[in-house]
Order: structure tokens, then sequence, then C-alpha cells
């Protein structure tokens, strides 16, 4: 242990001891039943007689803070509070960031009995663990040892061939090299953003769309250009005019199941948009967060797949489809953009987590990948089913639901003279909770009352219970 | 399988099929004996005739591409090369990166028989996998299965509790509401430069220091101010002198075995910088990154122990000690400033691996930190000590090297006529390798014949080769 003695100074040299053991304790530093180093070993270590320590321990003691057993020395009792610090003394720098510090916009409410139809994420209880559990151990058992290394900052090598063959069976053409592993893809759009972006750079999004794309976006001083979207995605028109008007950089967009109203861009304005990127000189982020949790009607290629150009930065991630604990996520781009971001990579995080990778990459196989998706699109196409089916038997007649085709949402919107706002405050109070659509949009369309709701985390006793509640709040508010 | 099917296009449906699959295999899309959709199945997912898609894989089969195994369909044949993108196709955004995407400064040398004395970390040998192995595998058996989620953006409490306890140990007294986990200490370190610096910010460094905390200041535009290393750490009176001048707003400093020159900064000087600091408002990055890897002498406290007023951000890692491929490191502070970084991590990152977290929280306590640190306190200094002794026999007087009382690294420096780049070319031909100390310098002094050698991974007979070889480079350099 060590502890700061200053021989010169007013105080005590026993005070100085007592003091820093006694804040080490107060902030748990050392814990409920920790052992304080025998008396004759910190008096040596720290240079002073064995009296000094003893002074300390026994004004320690006297406080309640520890208590000595016989023969075994003194240990730390229980405390009650762990001391923060104050802020009266802080440097200016700080003081400034205090009023600076605003949280992203995302919202995550976490109570026991809370049922929540507000969570982003699909059911981490489908991943097959057990499966998972043995490609650890056999990555850990393995005597190649290269996971305990940095190893490459693009990626594990066998992930990245993974990846591209998954990506090969959706219809996107490109080898390893045009794979970037990524700490999920929030660092995948972060990287992207960073890289391409500066303060008052324009991008064009989807209105409304994923908060945390915004919070990006915000956070690098981006202004942000909102396009309508309709039953077939974003607005191509009002996509041309903004970018003849604005020239952005960057456009961001969800074409599969969009986040939050689970529109699919159609095929024709995926060859249009692609077409018009490449005509603005502006890159596209595809964001296929859930593309292939389809459970009914034809797929639609992924933009990617429409670029001839090179003009589309296509990201992925296993964190929804597997398990979002994980972080792993991936880009998968061609042209001098990618050893762009891998150099950003290099430079602000050396590399994904290597052992992660090499367990994911044990784990995962287009077949294996195929039979997850075939159970987890029976699964959560029959949660919808049910979450619609109770949704018309409890909700009142003033909200309608849309019915996506695929994805983890409903998008919702209200007919009553309340906004989703103060739905969100009544069905807490009723113990469910939902994404208030209007955090989701940014422009003049606020989007006051429409909501999102998350279908695929719930089986049916469950969700029938929520939307229960949700009803009896919207009664109360009628 | 997606394919894109035009029937308006001028190109022959067959033509269309057959060159989108062929793309995917040259790619690698498609794999090494990976069997191609049944003929019957992809007409009917593209909505065209059998014999159009057995044309296509008529034209496969007759280029090479695909064969027909009887009765069970068309396998894809072995791929000699895989295509990458020809740049001709790229709009101007990319063109643009291309002249722009010079890589970060740190090279790494990986060659079959290179000994490699370049290395910026310690031996993952030490680590005791099977123990590791053990936590991992209560982790993935636990009924908690709170890891598969996203986590807090703090991380995983218990981490943070045994962090808080092992800081205690040393001295620095920080509760678990003060730790912020990270994905490793270079992504602490961008954090918190993106925090706190803008372009042309001014930041502090001692000269030379550890170039991947240079690459992150240069890509974020701060303008660095170099302050001269002794014997003694940063040289004071050079700090006072630089901070009158420029007004900086962070000081990053390693305190504790200096990357790359191995020395440590005085108490008194510990002192001195606080409160320098203080006075002058900027925020210092104390970079621990070895700290208690000493091998001999007293301990002194850490720069964190002597702030008094919420200046020091102090930055430690699970990477070095234990093991690169983890991606743990880990952030103590008080202050907005913590807020303000947690923020930064969600909105960009959202949090570092929880299953990662779990398994580390398992696997690590006090006690285990303290043995595992035992045990590579005696393998890395018996190793130091060989290396030296093996250095004063092979090397020839034209060296002096340092003897570090802790770390991973020897800081040397030549007296003959060439620079360490001279010799690192004629070392690398006889396969050996380091680090060229002018890669690490910033400012006028370049040290053009300044070296790092990491003595930590090699046992004797690899070191002792390795510095044969370094001596043959040199005395063929004479």
């Amino acid at each position: 242990m060590y502890l700061k003695i200053d021989k010169c100074a007013d105080l005590a040299i026993y005070r100085q001891i007592y003091e820093q053991l006694k804040s080490l304790i107060q902030r748990g530093s050392i814990g409920e039943n920790e052992r304080l180093p025998a008396v004759r070993k910190l008096a040596a270590d720290a240079g002073v007689t064995r009296g000094t320590v003893e002074n300390a321990y026994g004004q320690l003691e006297a406080e309640g803070l520890i208590a000595s057993k016989r023969g075994s020395g003194f240990y730390v009792l229980e405390q009650h509070s762990f001391i923060t610090t104050d802020n009266a003394e802080l440097p200016e720098w700080q003081l400034e960031l205090a009023g600076n510090s605003e949280g992203p916009s995302r919202q995550r409410q976490n109570a026991d009995e809370l049922i929540d139809f507000g969570r982003g994420t699909s059911d981490t209880a489908l991943f097959c663990l057990t499966d998972f559990r043995r490609s650890m151990q056999a990555v850990l058992t393995t005597t190649d040892t290269g996971f305990l290394d940095y190893g490459d900052t693009r990626g594990y090598r066998r992930l990245r061939m993974e990846t591209a063959r998954i990506l090969g069976s959706q219809g996107i053409s490109v080898g390893p090299d045009n794979i970037l592993i990524t700490s999920g893809s929030q660092h995948a759009l972060s990287l992207t953003a960073r890289g391409l972006l500066q303060q008052k750079s324009v991008v064009i999004v989807e209105n409304p769309t994923y908060s945390g794309a915004l919070d990006i976006f915000k956070s690098i001083g981006a202004e942000i250009v909102p396009v309508a979207i309709d039953s077939e995605g974003m607005n191509i028109d009002r996509l041309e005019e903004a970018l003849k008007k604005h020239s952005p950089r960057l456009i961001y967009t969800i074409p599969n199941f969009q986040n939050p109203t689970g529109v699919c861009l159609s095929a024709k304005r995926r060859r249009e948009l692609c077409a018009l990127a490449w005509e603005h000189n502006c890159a596209v982020f595809e964001d296929d967060y859930v593309g292939d949790l389809r459970y009914e009607g034809p797929a639609i290629p992924p933009l990617k797949s429409f670029d001839n150009g090179s003009c589309v930065l296509y990201a992925g991630t296993f964190s929804k489809m597997l398990v979002p604990g994980l972080r792993i996520g991936f880009i998968a781009a061609e042209g001098p953009i990618l050893q762009h971001l891998t150099n950003s990579m290099k430079t602000h995080y050396l590399a994904s987590s290597n052992l992660t990778q090499h367990a994911l990459a044990e784990f995962i196989s287009v077949g294996r990948h195929q039979r997850h998706l075939g159970r987890s699109r029976r699964v959560y196409r029959r949660r919808r089913d049910f979450f619609l089916k109770c949704a018309q038997r409890h909700l009142c007649e003033e909200i309608s639901i849309s019915r996506p085709s695929g994805g983890l949402f409903c998008w919702a919107e209200l007919h009553g003279n309340y906004t989703a706002a103060d739905l969100l405050r009544k069905a807490q109070q009723n113990k469910v909770s939902f994404t208030d659509g209007s955090t989701l949009h940014t422009g003049p369309y606020r989007g006051e009352k429409t909501l999102r709701l998350n279908f695929s985390c719930m089986d049916g006793k469950m969700a029938e219970e929520g939307l229960k509640r949700l009803g009896r709040a919207m009664h109360s508010l009628r």
C-alpha cells in the first residue's frame, strides 16, 4: 500500500496515515471485511515507527471504521455510504464542463416491474448461449493464443471472411479485405461520421430516424437536414432538393425496416438514391441493423448492391441479431475511405476486442447464422402478430399502429387530444413504457403524437399485460 | 440469395445472373467448395425460368469457376485471388481521401524469424489463461445473463469496484462511481483528448513520449508543445514556461517508467506539477500504463494522489499487465469531466464489451492482481538484468543503455556516426528490430540517435540471439 508521508508537514505523521486510510475506506477503495496491512509491514513501507501506525489504526478503530480481530490484525467494518467529491474544489475547466454535460437523448427505463416497449434491441433470450459457450471454450483452449494480442486493426481475418460470406448470401459482393470490424454499429457510424464530417458539414437523415445517430451528428456539430419518409421510404424528390440546396457530405439511411417507422425503401428508390449520391458526390451510410429479420414478402437487395461507384458504406452488426453485450459490428466498403477509417480506428482504439472476435468467428458461420435467423424470424413474427391482436383488443380507437413486414418495431400515431409525451408520463405511472416519437424527429415536423413500440422482446403474457396498462393510461387521458 | 434482375436492361438476364455470381465468387463472398443454390430454387427466387439459370451456371462452369457434382448441384472451385476494387470508379470525396490517408506513426514488424525489441506490450505468455478460462466459463454458465445486454455505459459495477480497490491499494482514493471503464487505455486517452481538445488547442507532452498519444493529438489537430525530460522526469521549469506561454488545455504525462525513457517523475516534481496545473487551469492526463511493475527502490505515489483539485485524470489498463486482446482500461476522475466523458462514451460507443468486463471482474481481485504482479515483477526483473548483461557482452561501446527500475523498456543512445534509422535498416536485414527513438520525438530535438528496446517479451536465448544480431548490425555500420 502506497501512502504519502510528508515528514516536513505540520500535520502529525500518524494523522497523515489516519486521514489517507479513512479516505480509502470511506470511498470503498478498501472494502468491507478487507484486512489492513500488518502494523509492522505498513511501518516499514512508509518508513515510520510501529507506534505511529498503531496510533493511526487506534484512531480509525475509535471512529468505528475498523476493528481488530485477535491475532489476525485489523479489518474494515461495513461502511454505509461512499463519499463523492465536493464540487467546491474544482478547477475552472471542470466548472465550464458542468453546464455543458447534457446527456445523449436516448432514454432507458429500468424498473423492476416496468414493461418496456421502449427498448432498442431484440430479445437476448433467443441467443444460443450453450453454443457460444462452446465456441468461447474452444478459443480459450486452443494452442494458438493469438487472441491474447491486439491483433489486426481491421479485425480478425476469419471473422471478416465469415462476414463477407454472410454478406455474399445477401447479394453484397465484397471480400474479407473490404470489411472493417468495429465495436458495434454505433462505433461504425461514429467512425464514419468523424471520418467524413466536420463542424457545419451537412448530413441528410430520414425524419424520424434513430436517435443514436442524431446524437453522433450533433456531437460533431454537423448540420442535420431531415428528409421526409413515406410508405416507400425516404422521399426521393425531397432528397434531390436537399442535395441541390445543401451539398451534404453524407446521407444516413436505414433502408430496411427503418428505425423507427418500420418502412422499407423500395428497389426503385434504392437505385435512384445511389445514382443521386454519385451525381452529388455524397457518401451514403447504409445502416442495415435488422435487414435480414423479414417476416413476409420479397426481400429487396441492399442499397450497397446498387452502388456501382463506392459511394455506399454498408454497416451491419452482430449485436441485434445475436447479442448486444458482444459489441461487434462491421463496415463493408471500398476505396480510400476504408483505409481512412482503419487508420482512425488504430489511432483512437487500436482494435476491437480480439478475444470476442475469435469467439464470434468460431461461433458464426453462414449455416448457423441462417438457422438462428430462421428461428428468430418465426418467434418475432408470432410476437408481432400477437402484439397487434392484443393492441386491437386493449387500446382504444384513438391510435393507429403500423404492421411492419420485419424488424423489431411498430410505429403508431395518436388521434386523441394529447401528445406521446403526455401518454408516456401516464404510462410510466402505470408501469409501462415506450419511445416518444418526438425524440426521434428533427426539423419542423416534431411528430408529437407518434410513438415507437418494440414488440420483439416480450412473449404473450407480458405483452398483453403491457398493452392493458397502456390502454388504461390512454383511457385516463381521454 | 438476392440477385438483382432488371428485365428492362439491355443485358440478357442470364448474363446478369452470371455476372453477379462471378463477382461474388471472385471476391470470396461465395467460398471454395460452397454449393450454389439449386437451379430450381434460384429461378423461383429471381422470378426467371430454369433455363436462364442453367445458361448462367453453364457459363460459370465453362470459365472454371464452378463445377457440377452428379446429383448434388454446383460447387465453387478454388479461386486464386480476390478482386479488389478498381480505383477508377471512385466518387470525388473518395479520391480526396486517397491522398490523405497516411497511417498512424506506430510501426509493427511481423516476420517469421524476426526478433522484435520494438514491441509496445508485455509478454502475454505470463497471463494465467487457465484461471481466465475458468472465470469466463463461470460467467457464461451463470443464471444472471445481464452480460448479454449493453450494460452500464460507465462499465460493469463489480469491475469498477475491484478497480477502485486496486487503486486504493496504490494510494488513489476513489470509489466505483469515479471510474469509467474504457476499451483499453488508448480509448481512455482518445475520449479525454476529444472531450477537452479542439483544433488548435494546446497540449503539453514529454519529449520523447508514447507515439500513440501523439497520433491522437495530431488527428484532432491539436498543437503539441514538447517539454524536455531529464533523470527526474518532466522538467518543471520548462513546464512552467510552457504553461505561461501557451495556456494549454491538457498536460499528457507518463510519470512512472515513462514510455520510452523509463524515467520516473520524482515526488517533489509530482507535487509541483499538480500545483502548476491548478494554477494554470489545465487538466492532467496521468497515463500509468505499467506503474506497478517496479523492480527495485521505493514506490512514488501516483500524481493523482497529489491532486487536491480534480485536475488529474488517472488512466490505467488491464492490457499491459494482463492481456492486450481484452481491450479493457479505465479512467479515474471526479467532477463534471467524468459525466462528460461518459456521455461521449454513450454517444459514440454505447459501452465497452459487457461480456469481457464480466469475465475480468470474475477473474480479477486485489489478491490475484497482487500475485500476478509479484510473478511478473520477478520474471521481468530477471529479463532486464539478463538483457543488460548480454548487451554489455554483444554490443560495442558505441551505445549507452539505461537501466530502468521498472516497466518494459530500456532507452539507449548511439555514439557512432550513424542514426537509429540507419541502424534499424541494417538490423532488419539481420532479422532483429527495435523502435527508432526519432518516431517518439516531437519538436526541434529529434532524438535521431536514440532507440527503445523492449526487454520484457523474450527469455534468455532469444534475447541473447537478438542482441548478437544487433551487435552485428552495429559492427557493419562502423
